[in-house]
C-alpha cells in the first residue's frame, strides 16, 4: 500500500446516494469521469476481473462461444429494425468524418444476427450460442448510483440461435440454468421474476433482480411463487356481469370536487349508498398524458383507472415504449376545448368522442362494472355509469398500480412488494430480428427457415455495485472471498523493527502459498489505527495484524465480515490461510 | 470444430491488400462491421487474449498499476491542451441527450493527469507508473489492412510521473525495457527507432516497429548503429561558407524548362559548367503547399528543396502537424499573381517579398550554398543565387525524402531504407499536459512543483495482425507458440470407428494433460484434405493427424511453421507434446 494508486476518502462524494456508490468512490475503487460515466482504479479493476470470470465460466460451461464486437457501429443494421429511431435519446449518435451515421451499440442483436447470417446457412449449424463481454453505451435520461446504472457499462451479452420453438426453449432453459449459477457464485440474495419484453420484443422473459432496498425496480412476490417485474404483473379483472337490472346512469351536481377525496367526501353526504360507503375505488379517474414517438411527434392519451390507484410511471412506460410519456399540458388542454379538467368522463374521451383523444382502461373496469366519473362539465360527476353499456374505451392497459396485498394473477394468494436491482434479463425473442434481417437456414427438407432467437444479458461492471450493496456495513464495504481484490489484507502495526520485518516475512509467505495479498507497508506515522480503518473500508475478507504480538508468535486474524478476531501462531498462519 | 463458430473462406476479402488481413478473415479471426471496425471471432479472441496477457505480466513486472478509463469523455480536459481541436477530423465527437461535448477517447494523457491530480499530492507519492489495456478511437482517413489501422483497437497505454527529469528518464527507460520484454515475446522481428514526438509533444520518443514490407512506416538505418523514423531522420546540413569569392547571380533565358529534368537539360546546353555537369542537387526547387489547421483556417507555404528530391508527404506532415497538407490549387495561384508557375524563385516567397506566402527550406541550404533556381518570370532562372545573401528564407524545415545513401546524422555511415509497422511509441512528454491540467505536487521543500510525465502505447489489436504479418505462407497462418490460438490441432482423418475413437481419446488426454486443442471431429463427409487446408490456414503449431496409422498405434505429427512431420507412438505422444 506504499506504493499502491489507492487514496481512501473521508467523505461521501457529493453525488452520491447509495451505500455501493459512497463506498466504491471512498475506498478507491471506481472514480468519476463524467455523469454515469466511471474509471477503474486497481481495486476496482480487481473486483471486476472476477466478475468477469464468473460470468465467461459459466457462459463457456453452458457451451457458448465467446466473440467480440466493436461498441462503434454503423446505422444501416438498426435501422432494419427500426431501433435507430425506436431508442430515441437513449442511443448515443454520431457522423464520422465522411458524414456517415453511426452508433455507440446499446445492445447487439442486429449484428449477432448479421454474423450469423453471414456465417452459417442450414439447420445442421445449429444450435449456437455466442456471447461476449464488452463495453456498452445508452444515454440515461438520469445516470444514478455511480456504476449502478451507468451510459458507458459493462454487460455481458449472448444471443442463442434456433431452427424452432422447442431448440429456443432448450436454449433458454440453458441460458437460464448458468444465470443460476452465476448469481449463487455473486453471492447477493436474487430472485427470478417474469418481465415484460418491452421494446426488445419477443414472446417470454424473466429478470434476476439483486434483492436490494436501493434498486430501481420494483418485483411482487407471492407465497405460492408466484414473481413478476412489476411492469410485467397482469391484473385479475372481475368477471364481466351482465347489464340487467343495473340502474341507469344519471349526472349530478357534486360542486367543488375536482379530486377523488373531495368527490368521495360529497358522495357520502350527498348521495350516501345504503350498503357502505363510498369507496375512491368507486370511483373512474381519467389521467391524460401525452406520448412523444421516436420520430417525434406527439400523441395525448387517456388512461382511466379505479381512483383509489395512481397512473404507476414505469408501467405505463414499459406499455407505451417504444414511446416516452410526457405531461398533458395546458396548450394541450387548450387544444382539446372538450376537457373539463377536474370532471372529465368516457363520454368526452376515445378516438369516437368529442376530443379523439385515444382512451384506455384498467382491466378492472370490465363490462358491466358500474363507476362514478367526471360527466365532462364543471361540477358534475355522472353516477353508476356501467362500462359497456354506458362507454366503452378504446382498450385496456396495464398502467394502474400495483400494491401489496393485490391478489397474484395465477391466483396463488396475495402479492407483496419489494425492490431490487436488475441484474440480468433473459429473453425468448423469437423471429422478430431474423426476420428483419433475413438470417434463414435451410432446414432437414432443404427449406428456408427464419431462425428463432434469444437474447441474455448480465450486467457486469453493475454486478460489482450489486455485490457492494449487499456486502458492506457501516464501516465500509465486505466482499465475499470469490470477489474480493485480495485475499488477504496484512496491516503492520508497529514501528519495531521485528514486527516490520514479520510482516514483510508474512507477505513473502502468503504469496508463495499462492493467495492475493493486500500489504499494508505503509511507514510508521500512518498510525494502526488508520490502518485499521482503511481495511474496513476496503473490505478484504480477512485481515492480518502483525503487532505487538509478534513478540509471542502470534498474528491477530480478522473476520472483515463478522468481526470475529483470534490470534494464529504465526508458525500456523500460512497454512491456516491457504 | 462440429461445434465452434468458424468457417474458412476460400477467397480473399475484396478489400484485402495484405497478407495478414487476407488470412485474418479467410481463417474465421476478425470480421468486418464497417470500414476499419472488426468482430473478433473465437479464434481471433483467443490470439488477442494471449497478447493483452503478454502485456499485462510485463507492464505488472515492471510495476505499472493497472486501472481503465471509459473510451466516452467529457470534452473539457480536451479543450484545456487544446487537443480537441488539435486532433481535427481524426476525432469521433459527439453530443450527449443534453447537448454536452464528448469524444471517443484516442489516447488519455489528460484523463490520468486528472485523475493523478485528483489522488495525489506529494512527491512521496512519486513516481508513479499506470496503465490500461483498452479501446481506443481515431477516425482514420484511410483505415486500412484490417486491423492493422484501425478506427476502433485495443491499446495498452501507460503513463508516468515524475517530480523531476532523472526521473522521468529513469520511468522512460523501465518503460522501454519493459517494451523489449514484450516484442521479444511478440516474436516478431523489430526495431526500436529515434522518433518525431509530432503532435504529442515532449523531448524524446522511440517507435519499436515490427519490420514488415507490408508497415506504413519508412525507416532507416545505418551499419553504425543509427536507427530512425524516416519523419524523425534529421538531414546533414553543409557547413555555411563565405559569400567572398562567390560569383553574382545572374538571371538567364531558360525557355521551357518548367520541369527540373528540362532546367537541367538546358543548363548543360546553354550554360555548361567547366567543373562536371549541372545535376538536378544544384537546382532549388520550390514546392507549394496549403496547410489546413484544426479551426479550419488555410495558410499557404512554399517549401524549397534541392531539386533531385521530392518533398515526403509524411515527413512535411510531421513537421506541420497539427495542421493538414492539402494541395495548392489554382485559386491559390490566382490569389498570389507573384507566383510564375515552374519558375518560382525566393524572389517572390516568404513572408516579407511579394506573395507573403511564408518560405521554408531545406536544410541544405545553407548560407553560401549556390543554386539554380526561378527567376519568377516565365522561361527564366536565376544562376549562383546564393543562400543568405541573395535571399533568405523564413526558417527551415525536415520535408525533403530520405534516401539510401543518405549520411546518417551521426555520423555512424550511410543509411539503408526499410518498411515497418508501428508497434509501440514511448515518449517523454515532460511537463506540457501537467501544466496544462495542474499537476503539481509539493516537492522536499514544501514547494508546489509541476510534474513531468511520459506515456508509452502498445497496439494490441495490431499485434494480432503484426505478427499474422511475420508469420504466415502461402498456405496459411503460422502462429508462434506463445500466442496460438490453441496449442495442438488434432484432426480425425477417416471414417473408421477405430480413428474417430483414438481421436477422441486423445482430445480428453490431450486436455488432460492442459493442453489446449482445437479437435477436427467433423464427420467423415468432410474429407481429410479439407481439414489439411483448414489446419495450414488457421496456423495452430502443431497438427496431430489420427488416420490409418491408428492400426500400427502411430499418429502423424507435424509442425506448422517447418512443415516437418513424422510418426509418434500414440503412447508418446501426450508426453511428447505436454
Amino acid at each position: 500500500m506504499s506504493r499502491m494508486f489507492l487514496r481512501t476518502l473521508r467523505d461521501d462524494p457529493a453525488d452520491a446516494e447509495v451505500p455501493s456508490h459512497k463506498l466504491l468512490v471512498r475506498a478507491g475503487y471506481i472514480r468519476r469521469v463524467a455523469p454515469g460515466i466511471y474509471s477503474w482504479l486497481p481495486l476496482g479493476l480487481r473486483v471486476l476481473a472476477k466478475v468477469e470470470a464468473i460470468v465467461r465460466e459459466e457462459m463457456e460451461a453452458m457451451g457458448a462461444q465467446e466473440v467480440r464486437f466493436p461498441a462503434l457501429l454503423p446505422r444501416e443494421p438498426y435501422d432494419v429494425t427500426d431501433r435507430w429511431t425506436e431508442y430515441g435519446p437513449n442511443l448515443f449518435r454520431l457522423k464520422d468524418r465522411r458524414g456517415n451515421d453511426m452508433l455507440l451499440g446499446p445492445t447487439h442483436e442486429e449484428m449477432f444476427s448479421l454474423l450469423v447470417k453471414d456465417l452459417y446457412s442450414s439447420y445442421k449449424d445449429l444450435p449456437l450460442s455466442l456471447f461476449q463481454i464488452q463495453t456498452k453505451y445508452r444515454d440515461e435520461a438520469r445516470p444514478r448510483a455511480g456504476i449502478l446504472r451507468g451510459r458507458e457499462f459493462i454487460m455481458k451479452d449472448s444471443y442463442s440461435f434456433d431452427v424452432d420453438d422447442a431448440g429456443l426453449e432448450a436454449s433458454y432453459q440453458a441460458h437460464r440454468d448458468a444465470y443460476v449459477r452465476i448469481f449463487e457464485r455473486l453471492g447477493f440474495e436474487y430472485v427470478i421474476v417474469a418481465a415484460d419484453s418491452g421494446a426488445m420484443g419477443g414472446s417470454a422473459s424473466e429478470e434476476f433482480l439483486a434483492v436490494s432496498e436501493t434498486g430501481e425496480d420494483t418485483f411482487v412476490r407471492s407465497a405460492g411463487g408466484y414473481a413478476a417485474n412489476v411492469e410485467a404483473v397482469t391484473t385479475v379483472a372481475p368477471d364481466p356481469v351482465t347489464f340487467d337490472g343495473l340502474p341507469a346512469a344519471h349526472a349530478e351536481q357534486t360542486p367543488d370536487t375536482p379530486t377523488i377525496d373531495t368527490l368521495v367526501n360529497h358522495l357520502n353526504e350527498a348521495f350516501p349508498r345504503d350498503d357502505r360507503p363510498w369507496h375512491a375505488a368507486d370511483t373512474l379517474k381519467n389521467v391524460l398524458v401525452v406520448l412523444r414517438n421516436p420520430d417525434g411527434t406527439r400523441e395525448p392519451l387517456a388512461i382511466g383507472v379505479p381512483g383509489d390507484r395512481e397512473v404507476d410511471a414505469k408501467r405505463l412506460e414499459t406499455q407505451v415504449a417504444p414511446a416516452e410519456v410526457e405531461p398533458f399540458e395546458d396548450k394541450d388542454f387548450a387544444a382539446h376545448p372538450a376537457l373539463v379538467k377536474g370532471y372529465i368522463g368516457p363520454g368526452a374521451l376515445g378516438t369516437e368522442n368529442e376530443s379523439g383523444i385515444r382512451y384506455l382502461t384498467d382491466p378492472r373496469v370490465a363490462d358491466g362494472s358500474r363507476w362514478v366519473t367526471g360527466a365532462n362539465v364543471a361540477g358534475s360527476h355522472v353516477i353508476d355509469l356501467v362500462a359497456g353499456r354506458d362507454f366503452t374505451s378504446d382498450g385496456s392497459i396495464e398502467a394502474a398500480e400495483v400494491r401489496a396485498g393485490d391478489p397474484a394473477p395465477d391466483g396463488s394468494g396475495p402479492l407483496s412488494l419489494a425492490r431490487g436491482i436488475e441484474m440480468g434479463h433473459i429473453f425468448q425473442l423469437g423471429r422478430k430480428y431474423a426476420e428483419a434481417l433475413g438470417l434463414k437456414v435451410l432446414d432437414e427438407n432443404g427449406k428456408l427457415v427464419t431462425v428463432t432467437m434469444g437474447s441474455y444479458g448480465v450486467g457486469i461492471s453493475r454486478a460489482v455495485a450489486a455485490v457492494a450493496e449487499y456486502a458492506h456495513d457501516d464501516l465500509g464495504l465486505a466482499w465475499p472471498a470469490e470477489l474480493a481484490p485480495f485475499d488477504v489484507h496484512l496491516v503492520v502495526a508497529g514501528k519495531d523493527p521485528s514486527i516490520v520485518e514479520a510482516g514483510e516475512r508474512l507477505y513473502a509467505d502468503l504469496q508463495a502459498a499462492g493467495l492475493d495479498v493486500l500489504f499494508d507497508d505503509r511507514p510508521g506515522k500512518v498510525s494502526p489505527g488508520v490502518k485499521f480503518k482503511d481495511a474496513e473500508l476496503i473490505g478484504v475478507p480477512i485481515t492480518v495484524v502483525v503487532g505487538r504480538g509478534v513478540a509471542d508468535g502470534v498474528v491477530e486474524l480478522k473476520r472483515r465480515a463478522t468481526g470475529d478476531r483470534e490470534d494464529v501462531a504465526i508458525s500456523d498462519l500460512v497454512a491456516r490461510l491457504a
